[in-house]
């Protein structure tokens, strides 16, 4: 049992995790703690190739006050040795007690830390307040799972499912609330990817920004994908981050640039058939469909060949929510796991006739 | 001000009218009064070519029983000789000294017996329970505002618009809840449309059936519509109520012949080639669509081309509700009025830039 001294200490390690940056690295926070409760040190981890969090307390302190302290850190420590050593060791050498720890570390290569320290003797404690570290660990944590960055795939269409009409024209298809919303959520990744007919087409700028115009503080990168070079004058060469360019011929290998850059989630803005790409190689984590109340026909569609060809293959979404935006509605929705053939409904379900 | 007695006879009015078959003819009933309240007779329309509701209440009666009396109508009394003479000059000549009715008559030929009957000075009052009577005669007003049946074009899609897989399954693109909602809608309608791709592909039945399998009492009548011959062992051929088929050149013309027959509340339920028809000409009222869960990709579209060549010619929907049903979504909408360009909203609420 985690004592109240710990349970507080804890909430401040979360605190000051967040002081660091989010990137390639997990954002982690660590006080160490008397035996009797009181704060040593705190500690976090300021990014890629400084010293993790346990490591950033134990520094700040002489060797021998640490003898039977415990140490709270917001993630398991690692039990690597990457650019830093392995902090586990760190804990043993200074001579800390007992540890208690958010979150388990899911990496192949840093887990293992928790069973190291309890080998040399350390008291572990696991899971305190595990569901708040979590929630600042999600973006990096989904990295750990899936092995490369979140990603989103966005588009607004009607109702029927097209981009724009037979000519071309696009514009009004979804609404301002609309709009407004696909700005907030540009803030809250860390790039955009757009295709260059996008680019070339609309000539967007990739920026998130306020119904006012003003930029939000977190601003995604932009990367626009394809084999047309960016025009000189786009306004894409403005973003407050320098662009990066792809010819799109390896997705997997784009995402994992953007991993290594420190890119936890990404966004895939357009157009149709990037979007439809990164469906087709089933690297969509999420979609978000804006859908505006319109009928428009014609074969300027949102989605072209996404890898279906028969019904039992459709992509099935889980829809998380349907959030009315003014006159259109969002579509927030994770993509399941492709269906096989064995896995789609029976015929013993299967209606007398057709599509009667 | 209508007194007790005179609601009372308009509610008997109303159930009485429901005794008559709904079809070109409205649904109409009539009481007659006494002075002091008392019900002399009773009446309903019985269709096409039988006595209104009030000459069939007069009918009931000898000639000088009815000197004084009160007319209670569900709907403003005729003016017009069809096949029946005007209704307003048999209440005139019949010494009915007061007329309350519910609803007005839309009708260019029929309406104005109101105002004859003021004319010849009879007190008359309308209004009364005159919502009760407009649900009673919807789909009645209906046609006579539009002068043809309402029309709903019906489809099911996923969420990105389309009708089936690539290689034309589209099995389980909608759940059973969807499939019943269909039905017990096509049993609230009168006939049901289908082009000959869809019956060729699909042999539907076209009845409308409770999960059971059971039929609803009310069907729909089965149109086909184009080029290609029925199959004599076509599913559709065992619909309890005839086969009508057209060739699908001229729509207005088929529903106006439909309209003769009766039917006031048209379903078009597909395929994609016949939904885009009616949304080109102009022809749907409403749409009904189930929106599945899934995306497809691929070119097997919902709805085609429907006349839409750039954004401003959108065909923007009212959506009446969005109605959970299993996975599912059915999205109820009207189609607004086509906006020419003029009315699109215009330059001033235009964002910076094209979709970004």
């Amino acid at each position: 049992m985690a004592s109240t001294a710990e349970h507080d200490a804890m909430r401040r390690a979360l605190a000051v995790a967040a002081n660091g940056p989010r990137g390639v690295n997990p954002q982690v926070g660590a006080l160490l703690l008397s035996p009797d409760g009181h704060v040593l040190a705190e500690g976090w981890h300021r990014g890629a190739g400084t010293p993790h969090a346990e490591v950033d307390a134990l520094s700040k302190l002489a060797p021998d006050a640490v003898r039977g302290a415990t140490a709270v850190v917001t993630l398991e420590p690692c039990n690597h040795t990457g650019r830093t050593g392995p902090c586990s060791e760190a804990l043993i050498d200074a001579g800390v007690a007992r540890v208690v720890y958010a979150v388990s570390d899911p990496g192949d290569h840093s887990s293992g830390g928790a069973a190291r320290l309890r080998e040399a003797g350390v008291d572990v404690e696991a899971g305190l307040l595990a569901d708040e570290a979590a929630a600042l660990l999600d973006s990096w944590l989904t990295v750990q799972r899936l092995g490369r960055p979140h990603v989103t795939v966005k588009w607004a269409q009607s109702l029927d499912g097209r981009a724009a009409a037979a000519d071309g024209t696009s514009q009004w298809i979804t609404g301002p609330a609309a709009r407004a919303d696909v700005h907030r959520r540009r803030s809250e990744t860390d790039a955009i990817v757009v295709g260059t007919g996008t680019l070339l087409a609309d000539d967007p700028a990739l920026t998130a920004r306020r119904p006012d115009g003003t930029l939000y503080e977190h601003q995604p990168r932009p990367v626009v994908v394809g084999r047309r070079p960016v025009p000189s004058g786009a306004a894409v060469r403005r973003h407050p981050l320098p662009l990066a360019t792809d010819d799109g011929q390896d997705l997997p290998a784009l995402l994992e640039t953007l991993r290594q850059q420190g890119v936890q989630r990404v966004f895939v803005e357009g157009g149709p058939a990037l979007a439809s790409s990164f469906l087709r190689a089933g690297l969509a984590d999420e979609v978000l469909v804006y859908v505006a109340p319109v009928l428009l026909g014609g074969d300027r569609l949102s989605l072209r060949d996404i890898g279906v060809t028969t019904i039992a293959q459709a992509r099935r979404l889980d829809v998380a929510s349907t959030i009315p935006l003014g006159d259109d509605v969002l579509y927030v929705a994770a993509l399941r796991q492709a269906q096989g053939p064995d896995e789609a409904q029976g015929p013993e379900e299967a209606p007398e006739e057709g599509d009667d």
